[in-house]
């Protein structure tokens, strides 16, 4: 079946230095040689060499004016490249309009554009790529932080496809074993399987769970801390943000397709991101509590994994801090005791006798205490500990929830062999589990659901 | 010498498809070879063809986890390239973090961070380009309209560098001649040659006029027209700009290095740009005139290339209109008497009377008049007719006051020619317009001048 031509500016909308217009498909190179024009005149780009790249322009010829930009093209012959299919990238002036002005010209040329995702689409479709890492492109440009990347990276390679392809063979072999001896009993015995096969379900649902144990800390590493910072006026609220964000530079992103309601400021603490949430409400009135009232605070509070409670130690606890410590009394928080350069009014104890959450003494002011804080996190999150290693992280809520049905279904072997069921019955949910697994890779998965997988990609990739 | 290698993002720092980080210089191949790793292993790209197109990753080896991210490279050899100098590009994924690692990685092995505009600075220094082309780089890509796209690639192409070089000629070979014939009086005979050099700095007087000439529509063409749109609450001004903006989907540029203190909505009417002025006062308040008051309104008039006044033709004029018509009786205005198809309290000839400027009657309701707006700034600013023609045009301002002084030096050679003042007075003129040409194309001008000019560049390009 011949496929359709794709085509898309694979760079932001944005002005900057260069942009990318990708084309993908059979007719990629019939696009190309329609509109390209070398310095000396029309240059058939379909007879060079695979992985070549050429300079000269892209023409309209229909226009009198015909010269649209000065490029340089890249020839990618299928099936060695990102799609498996005939690929050419034009990389031209990253200008918007002229960008856009190259697609179009593309388009009236043979391509039509690109939805979404519909690059790495058909790299899946294609058998280039599993779901898995088909799904990690996405993970690696939306990518906040250092573990985030190197996770992202990993899954790309296939670590996380290797893990789950060698569970569904332990599987399949079972369930092989259990059908043959099922069809042939005369030749094949099946005397005490029960127990051999416990010793494998369990296995896998061991690593099973060793997987899904790694979702939580997985999303957190990958996603950030939503942090929400609380306390009255000039407590120190600004400061904090202010010395945090000047220990490390802040990364503003960008993410297309995504729309958020609040702001975040996000900044990484030796490898964990805070996503400081910065509601204009928080940040110019300088006071949630006073002036916009615990009730719209507490709308913030409620979704933060972490709170931080800036008291300013120079001043008396008032009925403000009461409100405050009722809302944090059962959340994950940390007292920030600030000013600790001043006389002191409000003392920890004091503190302590109202909430049960850690206490730190800070002078932003004197930038004392931060390393002292980054620790609490770390230890709040991570008992102490974030490491980067090479373990396979869940960091998706897809392969998060198959996974569980997966366990589910092993649970349910097991559950079958404890009552000494039938060897079928084990057969069935052993299939269960296989087709869990196979979900995560992206096998047998419904057209509709790759589609909305692929849907929340960016155009050109 | 040898030149420093230099590296750069060149894509935008925003989340997208694909990124791209460029590196220049003689040690390019050096670094890539130290952090590029193929399929199989490391790989010496140093070693590989020019204009070749390598699949691997980016690795730092220094790091446990090592690779950084999969990318394709793209080798390109001295002096065929951007620069002229050895290049290397390498396309990966187009996440901020991750483009801000590899150029971390790039930067850690033997390359600096690019200064803006600093590869096409080397392309001009290296003499691949003149300025007048390096100059268009940054206008190709800021391009609002297809005028000014059209106007940028062919000053890339040469068309202006070609013009100023033909007026060098011509005067250089007036001065080689003054020179002989006072050198060597006895060969040469200079009768009469005051007629003669008349004659021909008048043809390039006439030509620089025509370049001068073209100016000002070059720079309305090239960066749209800064239009006001005034009125009192409910006149129909929102209506005007939804009416505009649907006409032709509005471009919204970013672009790196431009800060405005308004924001602007663009929208292209056939190829001419309108720049609606679009400051949170006019928008918000819907009102200009009664709530942030004419002193205010007066700010974003007084710049303004041209002014709408909407009015409600089905309510009476009051003391505001007056204070508007007061403000706009002098500059470049329209009149759109909204509201055609409601009964008709203020008429045209109310209008007229105390404001001479077209007076237009639309009807944003049922979109009628709407053609005519477009035909009456066309009128206004380009005498009906917009010519997407081969003519060189001016649009950079240091080309115009250069073009100026170059015309005056030949206006001081042909006052010396009518007071037949000696051959030597002419040489000194001609020798100032062919120095000033020369600065157009970016010959003998000084360091610091040209530092200039690349550091409004993007960086990476």
């Amino acid at each position: 079946m011949k496929t359709d031509t794709i085509a898309a500016i694979a760079t932001a909308m944005t002005n900057s230095g260069i942009g990318i217009i990708r084309i993908s498909g059979e007719d990629a190179f019939t696009v190309i040689d329609r509109i390209y024009q070398s310095k000396n005149g029309k240059k058939k780009l379909s007879e060079e060499k695979s992985h070549t790249v050429h300079y000269g322009y892209i023409v309209d010829d229909t226009k009198e004016n015909k010269i649209i930009d000065e490029v340089m093209v890249l020839i990618m012959r299928a099936p060695n490249t990102y799609t498996r299919e005939d690929t050419v990238e034009i990389d031209c002036h990253g200008g918007v309009l002229v960008m856009q002005k190259i697609l179009d010209t593309v388009v009236c040329h043979g391509a039509r554009p690109a939805e979404p995702g519909e690059f790495t689409k058909r790299a899946f479709l294609n058998g280039r790529i599993d779901l898995t890492q088909a799904e990690s492109v996405m993970d690696v440009i939306s990518s906040k932080n250092e573990f985030a990347l190197k996770s992202s990276i990993s899954q790309l390679q296939g670590s996380l496809q290797k893990e789950i392809k060698e569970l569904r063979e332990k599987i399949i072999y079972e369930i092989a074993f259990i059908e043959s001896a099922l069809d042939d009993p005369e030749h094949i015995n099946i005397d005490g399987y029960g127990q051999k096969l416990k010793t494998v379900a369990e296995e896998c649902k061991e690593r099973i769970e060793h997987l899904l144990d790694t979702a939580d800390n997985g999303k957190i590493l990958k996603e950030g801390i939503d942090t929400v910072i609380v306390g009255k006026p000039n407590a120190g609220k600004s400061s904090l943000m202010n010395v945090l964000l000047k220990k490390e530079r802040a990364i503003v992103t960008d993410i297309a397709g995504t729309t958020r309601d609040v702001l975040e400021e996000q900044m990484n603490l030796n490898g964990i991101t805070l996503n400081i949430i910065d509601t204009a409400g928080i940040r110019d009135t300088e006071d949630i509590v006073e002036k916009i009232g615990v009730d719209k605070a507490k709308d913030y509070l409620v979704n933060a994994d972490l709170i931080i409670y800036v008291v300013d130690s120079s001043t008396p606890l008032d009925e403000n801090d009461e409100k405050i410590m009722e809302m944090i009394k059962d959340r994950t928080a940390l007292v920030l005791l600030n000013k600790s350069d001043l006389d002191t009014v409000t003392t920890e104890e004091m503190i302590a006798s109202h909430l049960d959450q850690k206490i730190i003494k800070v002078s932003m002011k004197e930038n004392q205490g931060v390393d002292e804080l980054e620790n609490a996190i770390k230890e709040l999150f991570f008992h102490g500990k974030v490491e980067l290693n090479d373990e396979v992280y869940i960091t998706n809520a897809r392969h998060k929830a198959a996974l569980s049905n997966a366990k589910d279904s092993l649970n349910m072997v097991l559950d079958s062999i404890a009552m000494e069921m039938p060897e079928d019955f084990y057969s069935i949910d052993l299939m269960n589990t296989y087709e869990e697994l196979g979900n995560i890779l992206g096998e047998s998965l419904g057209e509709d659901l790759v589609n909305e997988i692929f849907s929340k990609f960016c155009t050109g990739k």
